[in-house]
């Protein structure tokens, strides 16, 4: 057993779908979950910045004393995890591989991707799906009014069902077979995407492949915690908007949630400087 | 004469609306444009963030030797000014009084003002208008969608028609004769707000009375740069897509664009790391 708590972060609030995921999947466990609220979004950020963002937010919760690292954010994932691994301590676990896997099992070989700018320039799916299957015809497309939209709750409307098919009539009229959500805001718009997109599209949200993934790694480890489960919020600016956002969408009482400075904290860690 | 540079700081592009109204205005001197693309946008954020972000830039643009400072950004106009004129050592403008100034100007008695979350909650613009003129009516709402909106570029279809309609169409049933554009964003999206409020209604970009503002200024204290004149572009991050849609927008060589980590900045001198 190891009662130490697990580390989950995102650039804002879209993590928070993963935090549900892992805590329907692993009641017991203690979630310390990161937003970087100060310096959201990531996805229209460049690569430098965004390993330095995500590798200061890694040393925080390191500091913080986690088991596991789980990055419920694309953007990072895609263009940090390999750096991630490398520099943390502890297993790193992304959103990325889970919903590659998610999406090879449920394709018959048209694959589309949508992400943020940063995610979708990776072309870090694409490398992964071609991988496993050469023969995959894949689509990618960035969607960056997706998140604010998100963000300011304009999810099933006349304008997010607009915007939704500016983005995605293309992948549409490509007749892709399956839909990666490549960005953890996303499957807050899933209703408008999957009325674009037609009920035949299988969307892929790679939260509930990534809760496996993560309790099949603490199985193996015997590393599952004793309980009682707990969430603990942290966030680098506007902690009350993020709490209330959070009790919403967690249907559960989150309690005060912590400020922390990245920078500063980064600024204490020289380690913390480095931009790779 | 002083042929050191003005500086200009925004939270990203948005500023560049009104380094073109001081080019125009200014020919002969040099502009510093700091875009603090790293952390854009700050509209969605919170005060002590908006400052601590807005003192960086501010002292990076001093260690660079400006004559005065000019916060292109409403948000850090709206929170950070009385601090910035505190703290530092040149002259310092903001965009927030020249627009108070116009549409005191041009008001038969009902003002609307537009900006972002941030900007409209410190009700700044209100608080100005009032002081010189108590029987005013006033009206706020916030629009955190434009900003990415002009981003993306999607200024001018009929996405960014029905994004306008839903935040102004309250304001025109109230029936204001002059609207605010609060953010330095927002002329970009001059045409949609235009026809959603109607021809009669006047709309206050502070860009050139800031102008005039800053070369009065520069008259008073006998600070005019000799010339010729030039623009410099630092960034904190992504700075070719920065140069590409400053090149277009300035229709100028604008040259290579610098790179700067305020974070870094901010760590080697103390007094940055403030969180006032």
């Amino acid at each position: 057993m190891d009662s130490r708590p697990i580390g989950v972060f995102d650039s804002g609030i879209g993590g928070l779908t993963v935090l549900k995921a892992l805590r329907e999947r692993l009641p017991d466990e203690t979630f310390l979950y990161l937003g970087d609220t100060a310096r959201v979004p990531y996805g229209t950020k460049g690569v430098a910045t965004i390993r330095r963002f995500a590798l200061q937010a890694a040393r925080y919760l390191e500091s913080r004393g986690v088991k596991r690292l789980v990055v419920a954010c694309n953007t990072a994932s895609s263009h940090a995890i390999d750096l991630l691994r490398r520099e943390c301590s502890v297993p790193v676990e992304g959103v990325v591989e889970p919903g590659v896997q998610a999406a090879l099992e449920a394709t018959r070989g048209h694959v589309g991707v949508i992400g943020t700018p940063a995610t979708i320039a990776s072309d870090r799916y694409g490398e992964l799906l071609r991988q496993v299957r050469d023969d995959l015809r894949i689509e990618n497309q960035h969607c960056p009014l997706f998140v604010p939209l998100a963000e300011e709750g304009w999810t099933d409307d006349a304008i997010a069902l607009s915007v939704a098919e500016r983005y995605l009539a293309g992948l549409r009229r490509l007749g892709v077979d399956t839909l990666i959500l490549g960005c953890t805001h996303y499957p807050l718009l899933k209703g408008v995407i999957s009325q674009v997109m037609g009920d035949e599209v299988v969307l892929v949200d790679s939260a509930l492949v990534l809760a496996e993934a993560v309790a099949r790694d603490l199985d193996e480890d015997d590393a599952h915690s004793p309980g009682p489960g707990q969430v603990k919020l942290i966030v680098s600016d506007m902690p009350q908007r993020f709490g209330e956002i959070s009790r919403r969408f967690l249907d559960m009482d989150v309690g005060e949630v912590e400020v922390v400075d990245l920078e500063l904290q980064a600024g204490s860690t020289p380690a913390g400087k480095e931009n790779p």
